[in-house]
Formats: C-alpha cells, structure tokens, sequence
C-alpha cells in the first residue's frame, strides 16, 4: 500500500497535493453506483469510458461488482490506499467514509454530499465532523458539494458531472477553478466551440478544507497550465486566493476571473460610512486589481480573455485607458468595436501622422479617425498583414484589435490568416470577428491571438487585462486582530494621524469648567464637544460652528453642554475642542478599515449627499502609493471639481494624494495597532496649501500595558 | 414593357415600391462582371445560383454575354422596363446609369457606388446629378453606398455582399435595415447559427433618397415580415423613421434597434447648455424610446430580442424596472442571470408566499431569494415544467426568465423542451442557455421562446423591449421653422414661460435711470441687468447677489452700468430686473429645444458643477406627460436628495413635474413661435411650496406683424 503525501495544511499546497488531486494512480469512489445513467453512476462510467491508465475501485456495500468492478463494502476493505477518494453519498455516509479514508492516510477525499451549512444544527454538526477529520490526520478535503475534478491531458474523469459525456473533450492549457460546479459544463462545452482546451477543470464546493486559492497554486508549477479562468461566487479562502496569485503573478501565469456580485442591492443602502462603503462589489474588484487578476463582466470573455491575458505582462501600474488601434475589413464592425472600446473605458486611438504615411506606403489610405477601414483597400492578405505589421510597432498604442469581416466565414485565408500570421508581434493582438465563423475564431486562438465573437467581450477583456498590476499588498497584511478595541476621541485621533503624516485643521481642547475661555484660535471657529463617547457630535446638539469670539464661545460651550447633558447623558461633557474653520475648494471622506474578506482597505469618497447619491467613491486593498492614490483621485468622479475642471480654484490634489496614502498605511505603520481610520471630512484647500482633517475618529487595539 | 409602379416620393411607400424593390419580376444589373469572384459579378452569380424566378438583364457594353446571360450596351438597349436596376459601377457610370433609368421610368435603383459626399466639389456634384434624376422622375433610389437587397423566401438575392455565398440561407420572419452594408452578412451568419431566419435583409446605404424608414414602412403590409431589426449608424431620416414606427406600433410589429455611437467622446464636453446636453447620444435613446423602439446595447441581441418583443406588447408607458422570475437547473448560471438583470435595472423577484405553495405542491422547493433553483429537484421534464406553469401564471412577474443547464446540450427534452412547451403562455418567457448548446437554442426560438447564448444580451434585451411604450410625438412634432429668430429678455421670457404655467420668483422691473429706487421686491433681491443680448450675465458683471435695502439696490444699479458699460459696450443699461431671492431645496435646469434629427426635446439636468461632471440628466422628445415628467425626475440621481433621503427636506417634486410638462408643451402651446426656452436654475422649493423659474431665456420666431 502506498499513499502519495501531500503537504499539510501548514506547508504550502504543491506538487503533491496536485499529483493526488489530478494525477492520482489509483482512486476509490465511494457510493458508486451500477445503474448506467445515474448520477452515482458517472464518475465511474467516466474513467472506464476515457482510458484512464490508474487503478480505480468502486466502493458499494450493496453488490460485488459496479459497472464489472469488483466492488468493496468499506473503505478500509481496499486493497491499497487511493491517492484520491471521491465520495459521491449523501452527508451521514460520506463523513463516515471520510473518516476511515482519514484514518488510513488517504491524501485526497472529495466530498460531493450537501447539507454542510452552519445555519442548522445537523449542518453544524456535519461541518464539525470534518474538520475533526482534516485535523486529526493528513487527509485533504475538496468540498463537500464539490461536483470533482476534471484532467483532459489523462482523461482523468472523477466527476459526476453530466457535462462530461461531451465527446472529443478540449484538452489545452487553461486551469479552470469554479465555486460554481454547473459553471464548469458550460465552461467546457463552450471552450470547446470557442477552440479553447483545458489542463483541469475542479469543482471547488463549499471550501471547508482545500480553497479555490489552494487548488489553484498546487498546480502551479504543471507546466502544461498557461493560465487560469476563475469562477467565482464569493471571496472565501482570500489568503489562499492572495497566496496563489502572487505564485502566479511571479511563474508568469496570468489570471482572470468572471465573479457573480456586481448587482448587490445592498450598495444602495450602504454609502454613508467607510465600512458600508467598502461593503460592496467594489471592494471585490479592489481585492482582484491589487492581486493582478483580471476580472471581466461577461462570462463569455472569461474564456476568451485568456490569450489576451497571456500576450500582456503584469505592469508595475495598472493600464487603466489603454490606446487601442482598430483595423478592419467591415466599415460598420469596426466601428461597433471603437464604440464597444470606448464605452468600456479603453482609448480607440488614431494613427500618428508618421503611421499614416507608413501605412500609405502600403497603399492604405487609413483616413481620418480612430479606424483604420481596409474595406476600400479590399480584404486581402496583403492588405491586412502590411497594415497589422505598421499598426503592431507603431508607438502610439498600447494594443491592436483586428477585425476581419465577412471574408472570415468562408475565406479565413483573405483577412484572418494574416492576423494569426501576425501572432507574437510586439503588441498584444485582439481581432473580434464579425461574422458566425467558429473556425476563424478557432485559428486566431491555435495562433495565440485572443479573439473575440462579440465587440462587448473584446473590449471588456482588453480593458481587464490591462488594468492588472503587478500584484501588491500581501507583505502589508496586518490581520484585524479581532478583540476589544477602543476608539480614541477626536483630539487624540488628530494626533494619531498627524504622527502618520496627516494633518489637521488648527485647534485647541479647552476646558468646559473655565468661565470664560480665550479664543484660542483663528475665527471663524468651531466648538465640538470631545469625548470618545460621542462619534456623532452634530446629532446630539453638540457642535455650534461659526463662532467669532469670546463671548461666542462661552455660549457655545454652555449650549453644548446643555444639550448634550440632555440628549446624551453618557457622554462626558468636561472638555470642548475648537478648531479654526476652514474654508477649501472640496472636501471628502478619506477611510482606512479591515474588511473581513479583502484586510485592510482605503477608500475615497467625496463628500455631500450629492456624491453619496452618485456612490462616487474609490477602494484600494491597503496600503498604497502615490501614484495608486491619485489613480483614486481620479475614480471620484467630484474631484474632477477641484482638478481644473471649467475655470473653478483648482485644489491641493498632491496633498490630498499624501492624506491617501498617509491614512493607507495607518495599519502598518502603527504595527497593527490601529485598525480603523477615518479623517471625515478632509478639507482640500486650494493648490499649494494642503489637505487638513476637521474631524477623525480612530479605533485602536487595547493592549495590554507594558 | 410594363413597369411596377412606386408610390411617388409624396406618397407613402407601399406595396408597390416593396414589390419593385424586393420581389420584382425583372431586373438588370449595370456593371455586372462576367469575372467570377469579382464584387461586380456576385449579384448575377447569386441570381443564378438561387434559382429566382425572374428575369435578369447584364447591363456590360464591353461583351456580349455575361456569365452566359446575354448582355446590353446601355440601359435603354434592354427588351423591357426592369423592374429594378442594381448599378454596381464607380459614380460616374453609374449617374449615367440612374438618368437612363429615369428617363424609362424603372421604379427602383440601388447604386453600390462611393463617392456622393458632400465635403468635395465632385462629390457635390453627383449629389446634384443624383437628386435631379430622382426629382424629375418616378424612380426611386436605394443607396448610393449600398450593396443591394436580399429577399430569401425568393432567393432574389441582388447584392454584391460577399457573406451571401452562404449555402442554405436563413429564411423567416425578419426584416432587417441596416446603414452598415457589411453588417449584414454578420446578422446572416449569426442569426442561421442561431436559428433565427429572415425575411429581407437591405443595405441603406447614404439614404440620399429612400430612407431607412420608408424601406421598412414599404415592407409592413408583407404578412411574411414579423418583427424589424434595426442596424443604425445615425438618425437620418428621422421622419420617416417616425412614420414607420407609428404604423409598425398600429400593426403590431416589433421593432428592435442597435445604435452606434453610445460613446461620443465629445460629451463631456457637453454639459452646461441645454444645446449641447441633448447633443450627444441621449437624444438618440430618448427619440427611439419615444417611437416604441427597444434599443439594446449588445450586438447579438438585435437578433436575440426579435421573441421577446414579440411576446411583449406596447404599453402606454414603459416598464423600467420589470419584475422578473429567474428559474434553473444550474444554480450557478441561474445565480449569473439574478446578477446580470439586476445590473442591467430589471428587479429580479422572489416568489410570493403563495407562489411558493403552488411550487411546493409539485414537490419543488424554491428556497428563500430570488432563484428558483431546481438543482436539487433534477433537470426533469416534469419539474420543469411545472414550475414554469405556476411562475408564467403568478402575478408578480412581468417575465420569467429559464435558464437550463448541462442538460440543454445533449439532453434537450429534460430541461429546454417544457421551455419550448410553454411558448405563449401568460407571460413572456425567455431563456438562457448555459452550455453551448445551439439545437436548445435553435428549438425554443422555433417554438417561440426568445433564447439567449449570454446572460448579458438575455438582460439587456428583456431591459429594452420591457422599456418600449407605445409610440408617442408625432402628432406634436413643430419643426423647427428656421429662418430668423430673436432672444426674448428675461422679463419676456418669464412672462412668455408664465403664460404656459411656469412659475418665477418676484420680480420687477427697475430703470437704471432712476436715483435711488424703492426696492420693489422682497429681500434679500438679486439684481440683473436686463437686455435679450446679455444672455450670460453673470459673465459681464451683470448681476448682484444679496441686496437687502434701498441702499444697496441703488449701489448694485451703479455697479452693473459701470461694469457692464466696460465689458460689454453693446448691451443696452437702461434696465435692471430685480428679483426676490428664493430658498430652495434644490435646483434644476429645465429646457426646450429642437433637436437637429430629433425634434422638439425636453431636458431635465440638475444643477451645480458635480451634476454637470456626473452627467446627471434626462432628455425625452418633446411634449411629455405627467407621468413621463415623473419619470425624468427619476432618471435624474441628484433629485433623490429632495424626495425623501435621508430625512432631507422633501421638495415640491409634483411641482416641478407641472413645470416640466410645461416647458415641454411650449412649442406646441405656441404653435411653433417659441423654438428654444430654457429655465435655469428652476428653484425646487419645501414641498407644497412649488418651484420656479429665477432665470429663463426664450428664443422665438421672428414673423412679419399683420
């Protein structure tokens, strides 16, 4: 009897886990049933049917053979260890499996069964029971809910998903990981149309043990993997995720996601406070960018976004308006592509003068605008190829995007041919082909060009792709350590932040008990009660703003004390803070937190309802760096405002972007101590004279004393 | 010789121009190559090989055959008056070409040729020779730029189109007008892939006669034409655009639209003038909208919508945010159609307390949220089917929506055929197929279920046809009159604007030449020199903001005469307009213009430079409703603010939907005389309070005294 090792859950997953996973020499299928068609059925019919060259066993108390193998009543009645157990029994039977498989060191079990939920006791209890068994032994789970796993290069079949009897199957070199096991049918079903192949394809399940990031960095070094296509339904297991993808970004290995979310209702409800803010969709995206994983919008493009993703290299700086050249055989086609890439946020860029004349050269006349229409030039190879050869080394774009017309469906050879010809050339190639012309497609991608059968798809891929940076963050995770916490008032929050590099408005804390306090600041002045107890100051009568001078002041401070002493009784009333008013050009909300799947995240929002109601807003995973704060600068759309924007006092943006960057590095910078920062409003006064707080509430770890 | 007789160009198209255009009994083709494979021998080769029924004449001097045909010299060599001439010659010959057939009365001409622009003398001319002919004739013109008709029920296939080579051409039930020549070979190919067939399809070409809409208007009466599909590059034609969408709505006819132009770089630089914010691509919806056209933004659901609006019907007003039912055997794909409705405005919709009895009776457990998910229940006809008979017949959806999994690709009867079965029931149904699986696709379009490959086109596509309303404008269309026309004052304006029920703040009218003035008004007032040619007087040190005394009136009168005398000399000083200052919770633009293509419009935009930078505005065709009015009000983002958001004063919304329909109807209210009235800002005030005007510029026609 031999078992394969795997690494444990404390080492990194890697070679080991991913031979037992997807290169097992022997499997066992426990529950495997005898009756063609069944789902219980299939894993087994499968492998006899795919000549796989491992040794697999039935498990099936219920007859001596399945399917003409003899067939065992238990796990341990095996005559070797399995490198892989798939279990395709309902949740009782597969913990009982699992637990024997545990026992006798089984590398790898997938669990198929549901009913694995918190929200109910048996769930609970269930949900128990395997962890008992990962953590008692060296066995790997994969799900429970997991539909298996799928190797086209072996014809490794352990799935009982009904997609599988798809003839001819498209092996290639994309790894596919799905939270979503029905996701992975129409994967394969439409890779294969598209003539794009798989390495693997798993089910990843509920992620009780092994996570999507897990399986993805185990196979990680097959180099029969080029990239990855991520399906996703949530951000579960993100370390693993974070892990994976810097492995990835480093081997070279570009991946993208398509993942279910965007539409959250809730995001409507959600705009008011950092923490609601970074609740949304957007801190999914935020999570994916600082990872160098490209997510798309259409699920078409997951796929097809897979050459192009290989054709462009991780960027230190996300490529957020990439100049795209669009070269065409069909007038109106290429025009839809110029919308569809404007639209989506790219730059349909004209040829330079110097690019005229050398396509001129050429014979084409490329004429005014941002397309180059071959169609007077006529749909030759020639014309294509000399146009692409110009178009691929000109300076002036960041990619070209071909698109043959009519010609493709019945004449690949007139205007496709040359952009396959054209593969590997110094910028990355797109074409999206106009017509129904699956082998056109199917050519463009054999040739390593990534093509496209819709201009929507295309265009979000292109701009998916190039907005991939290098990935960031993973060194600066300091994890929310949970555990009381307190929150500092305002002034000791100010000073907090001022030691990170923000600044504040002027200010002083004066004393309720004084009978008649100086002004202690420049007026206009602001008088605020300053208490710990007391986040929302204005709701309770506790801030009077505009107060001129002595007399003033005194009043307000007897009126804040009064109401607060009525609406607030809890919170103390011995102190007032009072700060010079300032007046700026903008003011925004600037917010650091832990978000409990992304860590530590800062978030930009402009500030008034306004820009509340347009959710006009920027999240980063933290912390950043300049240039990355003023790409969020130039997210929120208001700031736009204070940037030149028709004739109005332009703003202090650099400093704006050093707040950013400041209250970004709140957490690593006090080593962890602070674990939610917001300066709220930051007032951007005008150009050359800074970005100050007027308010701040910081929330610190309570440690314990020295 | 006979000849089919047109309807001329002051008649309606009609039958008689359909029946030369698309189902003549004899044509010639002018230039037809004798050269397989040549552009200009395509359409003889088509004719010949489709086994059309009529008689076709080449038109070539320089043989005496062609491609075994016999061959004429000219035109009025031939033996009969053709019914429609095809010309695929370059300009020149070919306006020789056109004025022969004019001179002989043939009913139709389509020119292929370039070259009919207006930017250059030559081209100039052949537009002049081009019109001559049309005017002093009876034929008709289709094109130039066009590459001809298809008519597949008769294989009359006279077009030079190199994607009709395509064996086994789609024939149905849809019409197809297209300004992109060559995007009609994209819809063959795709729409036979998908199993959508056509009726007709023609290429427009530059319309400098026929227009897209007459052609479609032509084709109505023909029983065999279903639906429309609309490939648009611009909105030439606009009127007959209009005509033909009135009676399409009348006979029933769905029309289906996808526009180029969604990205027009030019508009953000085109927010502040009601000019330019109806300028851009809003306009264009707002006009397609207006006429019961569903504009879908996805290229392939231009083919993909043609059922679903089918199965819809023209509503008085448009559904914006369908109710819609979600039901799977694929929980991931279900879960990706939930998300994308949701992103695209529909509102996907759980089952109501008692819909989920009806469901729990045939054994299926829809669980809580919006997805009914058969996964657990199995991809059985049975279960299926049944659950699309309660949801198709529950009234708390507008739609439902199926999504079959896996099974759809090689076992169809499970999940897609109770799909198929349950075509025309009480709410139209639409399905998307997860796999790649075009029979699924190809048997429920067949049985009339609209089938979608994408969960994108699927949303936006039940978006767009869901937001169609019964035509509405044209009996109110005013053209602009041009010719001269005069800037009224503000005092005019208001009173102009009063007369049609819009509102102002007090006001009255000061000469500059009095010495010190009562003030007439409330305080505090703004002053404003008062002049039709100083439209922008804050911009000349026209206006004072603020004045509260006698004083103060008499100070701001000397500030504006000295300023105003120095900055621009031209404007007359004799008047200022001094006006009650009003406190508002909001403010708008409200405006009335004639849009170049579109017509009359009225613009909603909020105020304030952040509404200007989020575009934050809403255009329809001009006059509007109540309800229309409402609607605008709630397309505009920043109007949440004052209708009920977070505990913000309520403003008079009611109010300012009246000054809406009002500023609206101005055009029509005058008879034409008003052609541009703008009320900006119009004050939104505490609701019940109203809202109105505290500037306004009219422009009216200038016509001779009687």
């Amino acid at each position: 009897m031999t078992a394969a090792r795997t690494a444990g859950r404390d080492g990194a997953p890697g070679p080991a886990l991913s031979e037992a996973l997807l290169r097992p020499r022997s499997v066992a299928i426990v529950g495997a049933s005898g009756t063609p068609g069944k789902t219980t059925a299939r894993p087994l019919e499968y492998l006899l049917a795919s000549g796989w060259g491992g040794r697999v066993h039935p498990v099936n108390p219920a007859r001596p053979t399945v399917l003409g193998q003899r067939s065992y009543a238990r796990v341990r009645d095996l005559p070797e260890v399995p490198d892989h157990v798939f279990v395709v029994t309902t949740a009782e039977p597969a913990l009982d499996a699992l637990e024997e498989c545990a026992q006798i060191g089984v590398p790898v079990v997938t669990l198929m069964a549901d009913g694995f939920t918190e929200s109910d006791p048996a769930g609970r209890d269930r949900v128990r029971r395997l962890r008992q068994a990962v953590e008692s032994s060296t066995t790997r789970v994969l799900g429970p809910s997991s539909l298996g796993v799928v190797n086209l290069a072996d014809g490794f079949l352990l799935t009982a998903n009904a997609a599988l009897v798809e003839p001819d199957l498209p092996a290639g070199d994309v790894f596919v990981a799905s939270q979503s096991g029905s996701a992975i049918g129409a994967l394969l079903s439409r890779g294969k149309s598209m003539g794009i192949g798989f390495r693997a394809l798993v089910s990843t399940g509920g992620e009780l043990d092994l996570s999507l990031g897990e399986l993805c960095l185990a196979s990680l070094e097959d180099p029969g993997v080029a990239s990855y296509a991520l399906f996703l339904e949530n951000l579960s297991g993100v370390d693993d995720l974070r892990e994976f993808a810097h492995a990835a970004a480093e081997r070279g290995k570009p991946v993208v996601a398509y993942k279910l979310g965007r539409s959250a209702a809730a995001a409507d409800l959600a705009v008011s406070h950092t923490g609601a803010l970074a609740g949304d969709d957007t801190v999914a995206s935020a999570l994916l960018q600082s990872l160098g994983i490209a997510r798309v919008s259409h699920f078409e493009a997951l796929l097809e976004a897979q050459h192009l993703a290989r054709a462009t290299a991780l960027a230190e700086r996300p490529l957020r308006q990439p100049r795209v050249a669009v070269v065409s055989t069909t007038g109106g086609g290429g025009a839809m592509m110029v919308d569809c890439l404007a639209t989506y946020g790219a730059v349909p860029t004209p040829p330079s003068a110097e690019t005229l004349l050398r396509l001129a050269e050429h014979g084409i006349d490329a004429g005014p605008g941002a397309l180059v229409d071959l169609t007077l030039a006529g749909a030759r190879y020639e014309v294509m190829k000399a146009a692409l050869d110009v178009l691929t080394t000109a300076p002036e774009f960041d990619a070209v995007v071909a698109v043959p017309g009519s010609s493709a469906r019945f004449h690949p050879d007139l205007a496709v041919k040359p952009i396959a010809d054209s593969a590997g050339t110094a910028r990355p190639l797109a074409a999206f082909v106009m017509p129904e012309a699956p082998e056109a497609l199917a050519l463009l991608r054999r040739s390593g060009v990534a093509a496209f059968a819709t201009p929507e798809s295309c265009a979000d891929a292109l701009v998916a792709v190039f907005g991939r940076r290098r990935p960031t963050g993973s060194p600066a995770v300091h994890p929310d350590p949970g555990g009381r916490s307190r929150v500092l008032d305002e002034d000791e929050s100010y000073r907090l932040l001022a030691s990170v590099g923000v600044a504040h408005a002027p200010y002083a804390v004066v004393s309720t008990a004084m009978p008649s306090p100086e002004m202690p600041v420049a007026v206009p002045a602001a008088v605020k009660i300053l208490s710990p107890d007391a986040p929302h100051k204005s709701d309770i009568g506790g801030v009077v703003l505009g107060v001129r001078d002595r007399d003033g002041l005194a009043a307000a401070i007897s009126s804040i004390v009064a109401q607060v002493s009525t609406s607030a009784p809890h919170v103390g009333l011995d102190r007032v803070l009072v700060q010079e008013m300032v007046e700026g050009v903008g003011e925004v909300l600037v917010g650091f937190r832990h978000d409990e799947l992304a860590g530590p995240v800062v978030v930009l929002a402009a500030g008034g309802v306004l820009a509340e109601l347009h959710h006009d807003r920027s999240v980063r995973t933290a912390p950043v760096d300049l240039a990355t704060a003023q790409d969020m600068i130039d997210d929120v759309v208001s700031l736009k405002a204070v940037q030149g924007y028709r004739g109005l006092p332009r703003g202090d943006v650099a400093a704006l972007a050093e707040v950013i960057v400041a209250v970004s590095r709140v957490g690593v910078v006090t080593d962890g101590a602070v674990v939610e920062a917001e300066a709220n409003p930051v007032i951007v006064l005008p150009e050359g004279r800074g970005a100050v707080a007027v308010d701040a509430l910081v929330r610190v770890v309570e440690r314990e004393e020295a």
